[in-house]
């Protein structure tokens, strides 16, 4: 019997199940906040009426707040359903047959995820064993064919960071692609380019609410980019994407720098206390501009995650990973956390009597 | 200077823009819950923590939890992000260059939203005058290269229904064709093919929670389908695509069946009170099964739908949908929105001095 059949492209895709169920634990796996969102966000949302339940949301008003945020036109902005949801409308509104999706790896597995839902080629540039952004090689990728470049500032999973002047290269040798800059994790980094805005119209960048503000429940993301693309991504995303609750939800988490200022300084002291505490156990790490460090764990890669995963604390293999052989990618939240999760690798390593690779 | 450009799929689309702005006053023109969505959703999300905020959102066990109030299996069942992220997967997934998407017309506007986004051909079948399901003609345009059918039930805006035996025939006459099935309106016309999911492998079923369950604002809808069909949907969805939020108010809503069944009486009782004024007034308007009534004001649509607008009340103009020349569809609430709705219609029916086309 005859039964439907998906799209060619679809039966390719690889399936991504990212290990979501029973998260139970100190969570260091998700690169989320490990504490809390501003206690505003309760507050605001104590106050939600079923009024405001029962209503389709209206997200442009919250589209003009953000874009006086981050200094930009509310034409130039576009609040998402997460960035997976931006990154989900950029391939489909640009991505076609015969395109090339441009990509240094190894990088957010999302890229790759929605960009093999469409028709276009993917092509990827590896970074070299420092992981350093491969500037060269992505530069000498560009063709006519390139359509977008995804490129995450800092990067994940090893929290490189490309500068400002590499960026600026790119968006001149591909004036005909859209180039990504995905800041995610900025604000544990501090360098944006969302002021070129206006002046590269082949620039978009992605902001999330999912790490640093401590929101990814909410699902909320947001794209900037200039009137002329963004008139093609409103075309192709849902009206209704972006929650009410997220929504009613934003004005107290942008208001409330103190507890955003708070929390990333809280990181960026447990980031260093990580990496000493690294350094100390001889363990090979990545320097890391963003709220995690990929460890180099070697061959007992997985040994080692479970034996974190029997001590409570959850974190994330990236072994398959582009380049990234018994890597194993650790949150860093508070202090608090941060040291919690020290002495479960203390103990871990203990556990599975870890040596070197090469002393093995 | 080269900017990118979109695909050709995306800049032949149409923009959709609904009317989301400035939506004040009693809202009869998006279907919604004129009321209230149960208060043990509202006790629900009081509970919420800030813990609950700050992970990433795990769908799968609420995923168990609709899948056996629907007594379906789990496999078979997907939560979404509002019934929009449903169709936009759904298109995505399973059409493709040469494919056509076969759509009865006059019906949600999304259908041919999403699919136009795609590769594919969008036939249309029309309704005659009297907005019954033309299923002759439908069946009549069913080729090789039908992949998609998508049908409201009822449908919106003219609140026609589709009968079992007509949905089991054109299951029967395109296997090779995903049939959609869209029961967002379900609860307002208590019939439904849930219980063929297993029987017909091209069958799919989309419900909602933003209709009698007053919970537009959460966005959160469903699709169920044989569990070979939903394997290619859950490769392109989103792992993350339905909110934290969402997903905890759900079991409350699920559970207060109190609730919803009262305010589907409210409804059906508004229903009737409803026709029966259009019926003294002599305004020609359609059998609804749904939340809504289709009402042909005739030429002066336009300014009876601003005079209601005078008056505070919301209705929606359907005049350009394909052979509504005319039309507007008016939401139907609890009884005491829809009498308020009556008086406002009898106002502005004074006010722009209407008349019957035959008789201007």
């Amino acid at each position: 019997m005859t039964t439907p059949q998906p799209r060619a492209a679809v039966r390719r895709m690889k399936e991504y199940h990212p290990p979501l169920g029973g998260r139970d634990g100190l969570r260091l796996d998700f690169n989320e906040n490990t504490f809390s969102c501003s206690p505003r966000v309760l507050e605001a949302l104590a106050k939600i009426s079923s009024a405001e339940l029962t209503r389709y949301p209206e997200r442009g008003p919250l589209e003009a707040l953000v874009a006086q945020h981050l200094n930009v036109a509310p034409a130039e902005t576009l609040l998402t359903n997460g960035v997976d949801e931006a990154i989900h409308v950029l391939c489909q509104a640009f991505l076609d047959a015969g395109d090339e999706l441009l990509l240094p790896v190894p990088t957010y597995s999302m890229y790759e995820v929605y960009a093999s839902s469409t028709e276009a080629r993917i092509v990827t540039v590896q970074a070299g064993a420092d992981f350093r952004f491969p500037l060269d090689a992505l530069l000498a990728a560009i063709t006519p064919a390139t359509k977008v470049i995804c490129i995450a500032n800092p990067n994940s999973p090893t929290g490189s960071v490309v500068s400002r002047e590499a960026i600026l290269r790119i968006l001149a040798s591909a004036p005909h692609a859209i180039v990504l800059i995905d800041e995610a994790y900025f604000h544990f980094h501090g360098e944006t380019v969302l002021d070129l805005i206006g002046r590269h119209p082949n620039l978009i960048v992605a902001r999330t609410f999912s790490k640093a503000y401590g929101l990814a429940g909410l699902r909320l993301g947001a794209l900037i980019a200039a009137e002329e693309q963004m008139q093609w991504l409103r075309r192709v995303i849902s009206p209704y994407s972006v929650n009410s609750l997220a929504l009613a939800c934003l004005p107290a988490a942008l208001t409330d720098s103190a507890y955003l200022d708070w929390y990333v300084e809280e990181v960026l002291a447990a980031r260093r206390e990580f990496a000493a505490a690294l350094d100390e156990l001889a363990l090979p790490h990545w320097p890391s501009a963003a709220n995690f460090i990929l460890v180099n764990i070697g061959s007992q890669h997985a040994a080692f995650t479970a034996a974190m995963k029997t001590r409570n604390v959850l974190v994330r293999d990236r072994s398959s990973d582009p380049g990234c052989d018994g890597c194993v990618r650790i949150t860093i939240g508070t202090r608090e956390d941060t040291r919690a999760g020290i002495e479960a690798l203390r103990e871990s390593l203990a556990a599975i009597n870890w040596k070197r690779d090469s002393e093995a």
